[in-house]
């Protein structure tokens, strides 16, 4: 179905990569911060992105429109004006101190991949969003962007307020949007084909595998819990060893259980991210640990039973140390699957460009797991270097980038809409 | 030798007992802070303190000075204007949110013991002295009070600067004492008979026992490190779990062996009570914890082995995960014997007042220890409730304060100088 001769593609694509990774250093100018990347939901450099990415949209033969929660909309029309919609997306806000590419390079790409269809007409609208809000950094709650458009925004966090007291209601007024057309955001479930999201992998199994792509299968589910490990405080000097409550041992024993657990299984992410001692001072018995646990798995059955082995497991400690075991918070995000047919057509158009498909299992959240409840969906995961992300050190290649404009361009192109009975 | 009734004996040690517990909350009211005690050297609340206890000496037959670095001493003239003089002493200021007992106690234990002489002459004086600085809080310096009296204080010490930039040289000139005279404030070794340390045992041993009273055998050495494990930060729901150098699994199988090794051993202490980690994030691998060890032992090459053998575990870990393993700091202590004939002298007095005698490691550091350098010490331990110490929960009782009364006041009565040749 290529209209263009395969050395002319594969050399358009790779210049459509270099505009691209340019692009992604021109967003990267449009930060909070003088010293880093830091671009939180519908602050001021949001503005200059929008308006960069609407330039470029329009270029790509797109009309641009921002909704009422400052997703970034640009349409690109159908052949027949009663087609459905193929969507790609990924989110333009980033976490403080970030790298340039991750969500923005999604955005990016769904741009050049448009641009590069030259105004050819398919059977369906192309449009691209740039999310609004997906890390959750200013009101802690993400995916403020993907949840409007899949029509199940919560109307509750109108009035959650950010560090400086603005409610959310407030910052989208001072965006110049408006919050009473939030449900005017949702697109009706019918009028999508389906959902693409490009993203750099955020871990290294694409790279050690030196493959440049590869194809989302599911989107793990994830348990997060803060505990507790309280114990008797006590002179490091005179307390004899073992009249001692320490708190800290016990949770080192914990933590070294979740390592242990998490390198049993099969794509299980197991950790202890997070860990505070008190008093935390060198010559004093420390009475209370407080401790994170974050634990990943794409089957929600083998994550429940992890959770449920380890604080099994946290109890016994406790009771052998005689020290106390206490859940501050737990939090459980179910995993979602992505679309196999759908991933077939990625798959396919993979393999047309002679690119790698191998399937990968996403550790981290995306925009994908929202709009999978709503329209068949996929993700196109990107090498990055040394799995770095959210860290100024994020990179990925022009080479790599030009793999993931030819893939995406090409799933466009064979992608095909359902046959009305 | 004693000179009153057992009965009177006793019934005037309880009155000075509850005469003393009085003081100690009398002195626990001159704080820098509203809301708990905390008293550093030569604050404003160590002038009130020098008021109080200058009043109680010389109510109990003392002539009362305050040194060059703000040592409060009460002398209690000799049978002979030529004899030595034996010490009584401790230390009077506090920790950050102390209790009322650590070192107060043994000054105020000293003022009754030479109170209950009545004026009865010995053959020796006795100087009562209030340490101006053992914890070493304003300055991060201890021993600044005991270090002038033994003629060993580091004069380097006096550009140094508390947290508000005032340098040690001022603090002393704003408490109305001149530095230029700290090489006064040194005793003559050869003019001392004895120094006898009353302390809270701040550990849970005597109560354990049952005991009032005990007789220390020796300060147990001490090496305190700074150490580091450092690995490589990554997200914790992308890196595969086998890739991972998270520095958290390494700090807490080394913590473990600390607490380990310090169960194996008798008298031996260890103990990780600071532990740090970066960026501690739950969702992200650490990639640097730093941590602090504590081992302490009466027997220095007992603790240099354990030192050793902990830091070759150490480093065993970081080879085996392949994190850096990194010393920041090292500091060490040698252990402190107490002087074995001294120490007879006052188990003998216990035993002649019906009192326990048994010996205990202190593993605290102590006034004794440098006062040890230059003149034969002992020290004696009172019970505190629990071993809690340096926390407003510390706590001693009427009865035991009593007993500590009757065990000085007939040490002092027992002692004998040495026969002139």
């Amino acid at each position: 179905m290529q209209t263009t001769a395969p050395t002319t593609f594969r050399k358009e694509a790779r210049q459509r990569a270099e505009e691209a990774l340019a692009r992604c250093v021109t967003l990267a100018g449009h930060s909070e911060s003088t010293t880093g990347l830091t671009r939180t939901y519908l602050t001021k450099p949001m503005k200059a992105v929008h308006r960069d990415v609407g330039d470029w949209m329009r270029e790509a033969g797109m009309d641009v429109r921002i909704d009422a929660v400052g997703n970034i909309i640009g349409h690109y029309p159908a052949a027949r004006p009663d087609a459905q919609t193929v969507m790609i997306g990924s989110h333009l806000d980033t976490v403080h101190n970030a790298g340039m590419y991750d969500g923005i390079v999604g955005v990016i790409l769904g741009i050049a991949a448009v641009k590069l269809l030259k105004g050819m007409r398919l059977p369906f609208a192309v449009d691209v969003v740039g999310f609004s809000e997906e890390e959750g950094v200013r009101f802690s709650a993400p995916f403020i962007g993907s949840t409007a458009i899949a029509g199940i925004f919560d109307d509750a966090l109108l009035a959650r307020t950010d560090s400086q007291g603005r409610t959310l209601a407030q910052a989208i007024e001072d965006f110049g949007l408006n919050a009473k057309d939030i449900s005017k955001c949702a697109y009706a479930p019918k009028s999508l084909l389906a959902y693409l999201e490009p993203h750099i992998e955020q871990g290294p199994v694409l790279e050690a595998a030196n493959e440049s792509l590869g194809v989302v299968s599911a989107i793990a589910g994830q348990t997060r819990m803060i505990v507790n490990f309280i114990g008797e405080a006590g002179h490091a000097g005179t307390v004899p060893m073992r009249s001692r409550r320490d708190a800290l041992p016990a949770a080192c024993e914990l933590a070294l259980y979740v390592e242990r657990y998490g390198r049993c299984g099969t794509d299980l992410f197991a950790t202890v991210g997070q860990l505070n001692v008190e008093p935390n001072v060198s010559n004093v018995i420390p009475n209370h640990v407080r401790l994170s646990m974050d634990i990943r798995h794409p089957d929600d059955e083998t994550r429940t039973t992890a959770v449920t082995q380890i604080l099994m497991h946290a109890n016994s400690i406790a009771e052998r140390r005689r020290v106390e075991f206490r859940i501050d918070s737990r939090s459980d995000r179910s995993a979602v699957a992505m679309d196999d047919a759908l991933s077939d057509v990625l798959k396919a158009a993979l393999r047309a460009e002679d690119l790698p498909a191998s399937p990968l299992v996403s550790g981290a959240g995306h925009d994908a797991m929202i709009m999978a409840r709503i329209v068949p969906t996929a993700m196109l995961f990107l090498r990055c270097k040394g799995g770095i992300s959210h860290h100024p050190d994020e990179s990925v290649t022009v080479d790599d980038v030009a793999d993931a404009i030819r893939a995406t361009t090409t799933f466009l192109k064979t992608i095909q809409p359902p046959t009305k009975g």
